[in-house]
């Protein structure tokens, strides 16, 4: 949790090492910082062992003659850097049933707590210390602040240091200062000056302290003369010369994050923005950092009251910053997954070379992942336009090839009148050959042109609770104008081998092979290619389409459009049109990966290089973004089998056992909480709602929809800022959070990550349910059962009815 | 220098702190090995004034009973941890001058010259360790071995243990163990090994010494004692578990290399690759590990006989892996600002939001780099071909704006037939966009349309020692003939200003009018944007277009189609055709930037969001990507400056105050020798030669060129294999190497990274001389100077003769 105060500087302070002197020079830095006359908050908020740090000897200890201007104070928490059963065994052996050894969340707010406390009561200029044990190195922090790191000043003690620091990068931190004693025999400060320096960072030495003695009044009178040397009256020396740059740290921080929204108005051009709907300051979301599910953003340019009382509050990344954050902010196992790569190998050109990162995401891509018992062959990218525009390129160039075949001689065949089919509101991408390959609208260029046939896809949703699907005028024309069908259940949607001899798989047969007849006969581009977005078209609006539908549109196009004998069959055979299933593909960093069948790949293997698949891209298959992709895979295999995806599965009506399935395609369910769900399906103010996995898309009742409508935005704008319940909230610290999230016109939608703690997202679904009944003039037949929600009262209430689902 | 063995198992041991009992545990290490019958090496090559380690009494102490299967050798050189002033200090206290102190390639040459040595003595199975001093922080490493890391088994030392090994992958390290002793107080190792099993590290804790005793004798029996406690002579319990995974690790490595090469084959599908060609192991390159300019891959599938013994050997990258590797592979600086950007963020959302690393280097670029003077935005996206399309929907959205206001209404211009003006032989990315706006040809697709005009360009190169200009027949024609003119140097050829009252600029200019009025006159695509690369056209042949000629294209398109007063030219301004600029931008992961002006900016401004560039990646302006370009930028600041490239332009006849120059632009200057190149331009095989900066491009001789020629390859592939010259090399370890070289038919050429030392390029121009001369029936006069490099004698003469530019 990030904090952020105008007059309140606070520095966390972290140790290279045991013994290097932390508690010394952090009091030297807490005298030093009285003596200029600034108000002084000390802060141990993790500690082992040491019982007497909390009595008021230490503290005069502590402070010495400056007591008036220093608060001091110790949390205990038995944490690292023993184990947690050393841990425990330390308290009882020392404290008894006295000691009370918080959980992590609660630990993490009681600390946070604390300094938003001590943060509220200081007027004037005011100094922090937040002093750590051993914590550099875990993975969740309770505090995220500016950091000071003392330095190891023995044998050994510069790997020491640089190891430190590099861990503390790896986590986030910002190093304001290396601080350590001035070991004139090992010098290491002379080593350490010039290498931090190039990377930025300032390094000080001071004074060692003077040798212990073992009577205890004498040690005093020698620590105290010590003090009194390295913090003059005077106010001046080193260590005042440390204190100002401190000071200056803190004011730079401030006036970089105040400056930042005028100077991104000023430079920066963002993608899928009309800079004229920005054009003040406050419309600026300036991340400071991010973690986990949530955004550290400044707020000090904005209208909205702090409720936290820091520059710094959290966001939840309603989008999960458009669905590459899969494992949330910066997690541990990616950063190091990135690091170990470019430490390794930098970047390694591709063409007839390999390395592991690109070999074994290949490898398991085709083998175990999505290619498994069909791909032969994967294709590595830097985006998902590049991999779409790769994944044309192999299709048309098959569907030439085997056609061409056919056609005795391939030169008959025009082969720039190819076209493929897709379906109305798909989006491939932004490069104008995936532009290409969908319909002309908002999002195409003066180069575009539409080269394909777009399909009428009939739709899933809820509605007032009810399992809907949309089926457009163009597929039951002829019919009596149905244009909707209810289903049983979500899962009975899903389950296509059932659905596959229903009326409506014969009324999607027909249609198909309608359109497929009619662009035959009116010679328009010789359909190639189907390309489909399984499941969701995000771009297009978060449109679910019928899986049913899909499946009888590729089965057609299979066998109506074949170039080989329909006994060529073997699973990895390409048959028929090429079909492409356009993906999202999330980790860390930008990467695409196109997996092609044998078929496919066969289309361009022969003597001649210029019948190559000539396409790549400088960093083609970089090793960063291979090994965060692998990673992210083995991350995603662990997690999917984990008792949080269970109980998301049970909440949606699975067996507990299901969870173990290898095979989980017909299971259907969401970390969404079917209730909430059902709930919101029946506001008057809401057209539809869908929900699958992480994705939650709530379609409002608008008039004038459509990429411009801005009724999603409207309507739910109230959860953007924060609120305070009164309570502690689910972000780190438990402070009061707002929601960023994404539009699409009168589509609201929301994206957890996999690994959103089931307790933030129904306190999402408090926060989306507040709102939307808030505004909502009817709450339907379901609101009854929960009128306080529907009458605008507490937020919290729906909340603590699903209580059942939160184990 | 990573160096592998079959039967020789090496692994090197570093401390994550000091008095961890690294030496006691690598001692049970070297005993236990030996206890299993292994021969036993044991190195230990850096030391810090332990003198005694090196006398006899310390080698038995060392081996105990086991010494006949042990050797051991410690190699001295006084380096960290402390810092270079005291070790030298130590070193005169201690031995006086009988120390010499190695620098620092020295240094690494005598290890892996020791390393080597022992291993080609050894026939059977064999274990290596080889222990390092306070080493692992460092970022050149003598060494580049699977590592041993033991940990710290004290009160901090849960910390000090996950820094180290942060650091160790940071740098490219395989840890195969962590090694700590069982403090049973503390227990680190069981947070440790859960902690590490689920990054894939096995954790191993042994019982600790016994108490040290004052008393030598007393002290070597207890110890003896423990010895032969943790290693009995049953061979059996945990020691020897440790060493069946440190031997299961190296098995494993091995069939890992072995393998790579066919699964390869069997699952990856490469850029730019014929996989016909590509059919059998041998002919894919192995890469285990890259370090600055150097690979370091695997021979044991290749035919080629390996020079150095070790189944890895060095390859130097000959074309900075496709010139993305700026500063060298797994740059420290680089592999760090990756660290710290996604440790601090991960991802986050860019539209509508701001982050310090894309927002400072969108300041950067526009107002410090090449967008200084004329650039307002910046707009980021994934790779050089998103770029250009991102610039192209820029331009013809700009220039349809434009012209919209002319034709008095928008829609009397048609959008779709907006074409461009561009070179032969240019080449903007991959994508279809991208590609449609270049000439068809082999690279293009079956969706290609070529969307312009392509002129023929002069282009720059070096014949038989003369600077020459070759000028198209579609550009002199009219003329008689002239198609070739040489200049006074190629400084004079890139000084513009004074080339632009030449007959040759008058020629230029009446070129590209007449070809603008053809275009106007027949009514074709309405020209929207002039699209170069500057300097040179890469992928078309590393083709050095005639700047005059750029430059008076860029005039003529500015004044000729200008839509506003000429007096209207404000430095921000867009006036005439919008000109792009692509040019190829390097760091260490995938990233682009497209520089807009303002009125570029503009077109896409207004209140519909319709209007605004609807165009992104899901990591547009991902904070990794744009902290390393971040921090390239700043490092290419620096080295700019830097002695070593004040050098290389002295070499070009500059003078030596032109490297402090801000403008330097008229600087013709390149890290290539100019006698070498101008001996090449001479061989009879040679076409024609260029250089700049980092560049060498060399066009061979050939009957039937083009991008299907193999003939830079045939000729040239004698230097792809490591010769051993009887002296060091200059790859680390001064290992013989062999050059990993790109061509394009019958064009070779060669990039070195920014910071190449120079000792490096010239062995490499060494290399090339040897083979391009030893093929060359005649060397021309230039080669009567050299005879003895004509005749093939020696390849280090040329070196030699050359050695003023050594310095």
């Amino acid at each position: 949790m990030a904090l952020l105060y105008k007059h309140l500087r606070i520095h966390q302070i972290f140790g290279a090492n045991t013994d290097v002197g932390k508690t010394l020079l952090t009091t030297a830095l807490v005298r030093a910082s009285a003596s200029t006359g600034s108000q002084v908050f000390y802060l141990k908020p993790v500690s082992t062992g040491s019982p007497e740090e909390a009595d008021d000897e230490f503290i005069k200890r502590f402070t010495g003659h400056l007591g008036s201007r220093v608060k001091t104070e110790c949390l205990y928490r038995f944490n690292e850097p023993v184990s947690p059963a050393l841990a425990a065994r330390l308290a009882q052996d020392q404290h008894g049933a006295k000691v009370h050894i918080p959980a992590d969340d609660e630990f993490v707010n009681a600390v946070v707590g604390h300094v938003r406390k001590r943060a509220a009561s200081y007027s004037q200029q005011s100094h922090m210390y937040v002093e750590t044990a051993g914590g550099e190195i875990s993975d969740s922090q309770p505090l995220f602040l500016p950091t000071i790191l003392v330095g190891d000043s023995r044998l050994g003690g510069i790997s020491a240091t640089i190891s430190s620091y590099e861990s503390l990068l790896l986590r986030g931190y910002i190093v304001d200062l290396i601080l350590l004693l001035r070991d004139e025999y090992y010098r290491n400060w002379e080593y350490l000056q010039p290498y931090f320096a190039e990377r930025g960072v300032r390094v000080d030495a001071l004074d060692p302290p003077p040798p212990k003695i073992p009577d205890f009044d004498a040690n005093h009178k020698t620590t105290e003369e010590y003090y009194k040397k390295i913090i003059p009256s005077s106010n001046e020396g080193s260590l005042f010369s440390v204190l100002a740059h401190l000071d200056d740290c803190h004011a730079k921080r401030l006036a970089e994050l105040e400056s930042m929204p005028r100077r991104t108005l000023d430079n920066v051009w963002w993608p899928f923005v009309q800079h004229r709907h920005f054009k003040e300051e406050k419309d600026v979301n300036v991340i400071d950092s991010a973690s986990s599910d949530v955004f550290s953003v400044y707020n000090g340019h904005t209208s909205s009251l702090s409720l936290t009382g820091s520059l710094l509050e959290p966001q939840f990344d309603g989008s999960a910053s458009w669905w590459t954050q899969s494992f949330g902010h910066a997690h541990p196992s990616l950063t190091l997954a990135a690091a170990r790569a470019s430490g390794r190998y930098g970047h390694v050109m591709f063409p007839g070379a390999t390395h592991l990162p690109a070999l074994k995401l290949s490898e398991r891509l085709v083998n175990d992942g999505p290619g498994k018992g069909w791909a032969s062959r994967a294709f590595i990218s830097d985006d998902g336009s590049t991999g779409m525009e790769v994944a044309l390129k192999m299709a048309l160039r098959a569907f030439a090839v085997g056609e061409g075949g056919l056609h005795d001689g391939a030169e008959r065949l025009n082969r720039k009148d190819l076209g493929i089919l897709g379906l109305k509101g798909s989006y491939h991408g932004d490069t104008i050959g995936a532009m290409d390959a969908t319909e002309e609208g908002i999002y195409t260029c003066e180069w575009h042109e539409s080269k394909g046939y777009w399909l009428d896809p009939p739709t899933i949703s809820i509605r007032k609770g009810r399992s809907m699907i949309s089926i457009p005028p163009a597929i039951s024309a002829g019919k009596e104008g149905v244009s909707e069908i209810q289903t049983e259940s979500l899962a009975w949607t899903y389950d296509i081998s059932k659905r596959l001899q229903t009326p409506l798989a014969k009324q999607y047969r027909d249609y198909v092979k309608r359109v497929l007849q009619t662009l035959d006969k009116n010679g328009g581009r010789k359909i190639a290619a189907l390309v489909l977005e399984p499941i969701v078209m995000g771009a297009g609006g978060m449109i679910f389409v019928d899986p049913l539908f899909q499946r009888i549109l590729i089965d057609t196009v299979r066998g109506t459009f074949s170039t080989k004998s329909s006994s060529d069959s073997s699973p990895g055979e390409w048959s028929g049109v090429p079909v492409i299933f356009d993906e999202v593909f999330a980790g860390l960093v930008p990467l695409a990966v196109t997996l092609a069948s044998d078929s496919i790949f066969k289309a361009f293997y022969s003597d001649k290089k210029a019948d190559a698949l000539l396409h790549g891209h400088s960093y083609s298959a970089y090793p960063i973004g291979c090994e965060v992709a692998n990673e992210t895979l083995s991350m995603l295999e662990k997690i999917s089998r984990s008792p949080e995806w269970g109980k998301a599965k049970e909440m949606w009506g699975n067996k507990p056992t299901d969870a173990c399935k290898r095979n989980e395609s017909e299971v259907v369910w969401s970390f969404w909480d079917p209730e909430f769900v059902n709930k919101v399906s029946h506001l008057e103010n809401v057209a539809e709602v869908m929900t699958l996995g992480t994705v939650l898309s709530i379609k409002l009742a608008d008039n004038s929809p459509g990429y411009q409508s801005h009724s999603a935005q409207t309507v739910l704008q109230g959860i953007r800022t924060a609120i305070d319940t009164g309570e502690l909230s689910q972000a780190p610290g438990g402070v009061p959070f707002g929601i960023n999230f994404r539009t699409l016109g009168n589509v609201a939608y929301f994206m957890l990550s996999l690994n959103t703690p089931a307790a933030l997202t129904r306190s999402l679904e408090d926060r989306i349910w507040g709102v939307l009944s808030n505004t909502s003039h009817s709450a339907g037949p379901a609101a009854e059962n929960t009128k306080e929600d529907a009458l605008g009262g507490s937020l919290l209430k729906p909340h603590l009815s699903r209580q059942t689902h939160q184990h």
